[in-house]
C-alpha cells in the first residue's frame, strides 16, 4: 500500500486556488501547508455501537433548534429549524420545527386510540396495532407553519434565516390513507366536513374539508422511516400535503365527521388573515409558493472574495417548484437556478446558482414559481394585496444584502 | 368545539373490524371498549425544545442499532439497521449501519485536510472550507455492506432481518463532484485508478477506478439533511453510488492518482470472492439486485389471522429497480408487489402487496428485477455460480416461514 504521505516525512502541497482557472473562477490564494498524520489516525477510535442510537459530532453542537424568544407559558411555543446549516431536502428529524399549544404529550402507544364518529354508518375506535396493519403509502412532502416568516410582515429584519423561515422542513411520511379508515367507518352522504383532534393537553383541534380527507390525507406513524417522535406526534398525526402545519393534527385521538366545519377555537381565534378592508380570511389552507436562500444568509460571514454557490429551498402547497430564479443585483436582473431532481410534489426543492462574490455590496434574493404558475410575490406587492394586519401566510421574497465585510443582513432591517 | 368525547360521560366505541366488509378483508372482531380521556390530555405536556436536538419516544428504546455479536477488537466491527421497525425508504441517520475497521475518530473539521496527489498537474490540500464552498449535489442512493448476508452463504438462518440484511441503509447525500475537485487538481493523461485512504486508525484504503471517480462520484459531508455523523466519516467520505459500501471511504484524507490499482490490505487479502474453480474474484465493486420482505421478518409474530401488508426493500446497484414480485406458497405462485414512487435510480424502494393470512403455515419471499435486467437468484442458483466459499455479495431470494402460532423463521435455518 502507497503510504507517502502517512510517512513521518512532511509534504508541502498548495492550499486552496480553489476551482481557480477551471470551472467556476474562485480567488483563494495557493498556499503551502505541510501534510502531517493527524492525531486520530494514531490511535483505535471510538468502538462500534459508541452510540446504539447515533448522535451528530460534538463539533456540530451549535447545529440545534431554536426559538424565537422564551414563551410565558413554555409549551406554548415554537422552535425553528437551522435552515442554514442543512443541505438537500430531507430535513432530519432531530431538527424538525417545533410548534406545541400545550407541551408534548408523552404517550404510550399502547393505551392510545383514534376514534372515528359522528356521520358515519360504522363508528369505530382503532389501536395503533389496528392501524398499522392498513394499507400504507410513503411521502415525500414539506410541513411549514402558517406562521413561517409571520414577524416580516410588522417588523422585518430577522437576523437569521433560521428565525425568519425555520417553521419548515421536509420529510419522508409514512401512514395510511385517511380514505382506507374513512371506507371503514363508511362516510355519510351529507357528512362535508372532519373534526380532528390531538390527545394534547390543548385538545388542539381543526376542520378538514372532506373532500382532502378523502383526496391525499394521511394517518402518519413513520417519519424519515423511524415512528414519529414525541414532538412530531407520536404515536399519530394527521398529515395533509400542502396544506398550514397546524392542520396536520399531532398525537390525533378522534376524527368526527359533520355537516359543516366545527368552528374550533384554532379557526376562529387563530389562524386566520386580516384583510385592508378589515374583514378576516378563514380556511385559507394552502401555503403559498415561496423560496429563501439559506446560504449565504445572515447568519454567515463570507470570509474572502471569490467563488460562492447560492443555495436555498423553494416549495408550494399547489404542486411542484416549476422554476427559481435568483438575483444577485437586487432585482434588476434574474437568473435560473439550478433545481436538484427529483423535484417531487409539495416537496423541498433544493436550488443552487454559482456566483463569484466581487468584495462589494451585493444584494441576493430568489424567486419560486410554481406549475401552477404562481409566482412569488415582493414584499410590496404582498402588502398591497393583504395589508399588514396579518401573521399568517407571509411568502414574500427575501432579499439579503452583503456589506463588503463579507457580513450579510436582512435587507429590510 | 364539539367536545362529546373529551368530557367525563364515556362513551362505547366497536374496536377492530379493521377493513371488514371493504377493502382487504381483515378478521378481527369488532370489541365493545370506551373511549375514555387519557392522562397526558389532562396535563400540559413537555415543553418546547424539551431537546433542541431531538430523540425518539422512550418507547421506542428497543430500536437501535445491534451487532451479531461482541468483536474481540470493538472498533473493527458493524453494526445494523433495525429493518423491520423501519417505513418508507429513508433510514434515520441514527440507525444508519456501522463497519469500522479500527473504530470511530473524532475528527476536528476545522484540522482535517483531504490531499489530492500523483499523477495530477496540481497536487492539493482541501480544507473542509475549500469544499463545502464548492459546486455541489445531493442524491438519493442506498449504501450496503458487500458482507451484507455473508453468512447465509455457509451458516443459513438468521433468526432476525436486522442480523440477515441490516448492513443496509439509504440517505440523502450532500457534496461536490468528485469530477469537480479532480478537475482542479488537473488529471494526468496517464491516470486510471485513484487510491481513496481513510483518517481512521486503520488508514482504510481502496482504488477506485479513473471512470467511476469522474462519472459520478461524491465527496459527501452532509447525510440526510445535515453534517455527516462521526461513525459515518465525519467530516469527509467518499461516496461511490451501487459500489459496496467499504470503497466509500470514510473520514477520507487522500486521493492518490496512478496508473494501475493499489493493491492494498483490503483488496487483496479482504473484500474478494472465492469461486467454484478456486480462484477469487477481485474488485467486484457493483452490488447486485436484491430484496428482503422486512415485514413480517423473524423480528415479529403475528397475532391473528386476517389481512397484513407484506412490505420491504429491494435495491440494484445497476440502477433502477423495474420490478418485485412475492410468492406467498413457496415460490409457486407469484404476484407483483406495489412499487412506491418515486422508484429512484440506486436507492431502497419500498415495494408493499395486501395479503390475508389464513392462519396456517405460509412461505414468504420476494424477488427483485432491475432495470439491466438482472434477477435476484434463488439460493441454488447463486451456490451454483459462485459456491459456498465467498463471503461477499450474497444477493440470493429470502424466504421467511409463518407457523401457524404467528411466529416467523428463516426457511433455512
Amino acid at each position: 500500500m502507497s503510504n507517502d504521505l502517512s510517512s513521518g516525512r512532511r509534504r508541502f502541497l498548495q492550499r486552496g486556488a480553489v476551482l481557480g482557472a477551471a470551472a467556476a473562477g474562485a480567488a483563494t490564494a495557493a498556499r503551502a501547508e505541510p501534510l502531517t498524520v493527524a492525531p486520530w489516525t494514531r490511535t483505535p477510535g471510538e468502538p462500534v455501537l459508541w452510540h446504539a442510537y447515533g448522535q451528530p459530532s460534538p463539533f456540530e453542537k451549535d447545529v440545534v433548534r431554536r426559538s424565537r424568544s422564551a414563551a410565558p407559558v413554555p409549551g406554548a411555543n415554537s422552535s425553528m429549524t437551522p435552515l442554514q446549516d442543512l443541505r438537500g431536502i430531507i430535513t432530519p428529524t432531530g431538527l424538525v420545527f417545533e410548534r406545541h399549544h400545550a407541551g408534548i404529550p408523552l404517550i404510550d402507544p399502547a393505551q392510545h386510540r383514534l376514534a372515528v364518529h359522528g356521520l358515519v354508518a360504522r363508528p369505530r375506535i382503532f389501536t395503533m396495532d389496528d392501524l398499522v396493519r392498513l394499507p400504507s403509502v410513503s411521502r415525500i412532502h414539506f410541513l411549514e407553519c402558517s406562521g413561517n416568516t409571520g414577524r416580516e410582515w410588522k417588523a422585518p429584519g430577522a437576523k437569521s434565516v433560521q428565525i425568519s423561515h425555520g417553521l419548515l422542513s421536509c420529510c419522508e411520511w409514512t401512514g395510511v390513507p385517511l380514505s382506507v379508515v374513512l371506507d371503514e367507518a363508511g362516510v355519510a352522504p351529507d357528512a362535508a366536513w372532519v373534526l380532528a383532534e390531538g390527545a394534547d393537553g390543548a385538545a388542539m383541534t381543526r376542520s378538514v374539508p372532506l373532500a382532502k380527507a378523502l383526496e391525499d390525507a394521511l394517518l402518519v406513524y413513520a417519519q424519515n422511516g423511524e415512528m414519529l417522535r414525541p414532538e412530531h406526534g407520536y404515536p399519530l398525526r394527521l398529515f395533509l400535503p400542502g396544506y398550514e402545519g397546524n392542520m396536520s393534527i399531532k398525537w390525533l385521538r378522534r376524527l368526527k365527521l359533520g355537516r359543516a366545519p366545527f368552528m374550533s377555537r384554532e379557526e376562529t381565534s387563530k389562524y386566520t388573515d386580516s384583510l385592508p378592508d378589515g374583514s378576516a380570511r378563514q380556511f385559507t389552507f394552502l401555503m403559498d409558493v415561496k423560496s429563501v436562500i439559506t446560504f449565504p444568509a445572515p447568519d454567515h460571514k463570507l470570509r474572502e472574495r471569490g467563488f460562492y454557490e447560492i443555495s436555498g429551498l423553494a416549495w408550494s402547497g399547489h404542486g411542484r417548484i416549476r422554476r427559481v430564479e435568483v438575483s444577485v443585483d437586487g432585482g434588476r436582473s434574474w437568473r435560473e437556478a439550478q433545481l436538484q431532481e427529483p423535484v417531487l410534489d409539495r416537496a423541498l426543492v433544493r436550488f443552487r446558482l454559482p456566483w463569484r462574490w466581487d468584495g462589494g455590496p451585493a444584494s441576493l434574493e430568489s424567486r419560486a414559481i410554481d406549475e401552477a404558475g404562481n409566482v412569488q410575490p415582493t414584499p410590496d406587492q404582498l402588502v398591497a394585496a393583504r395589508g399588514v394586519a396579518s401573521t399568517y401566510h407571509y411568502n414574500a421574497i427575501q432579499r439579503w444584502r452583503v456589506a463588503a465585510d463579507g457580513s450579510i443582513a436582512n435587507a429590510r432591517a
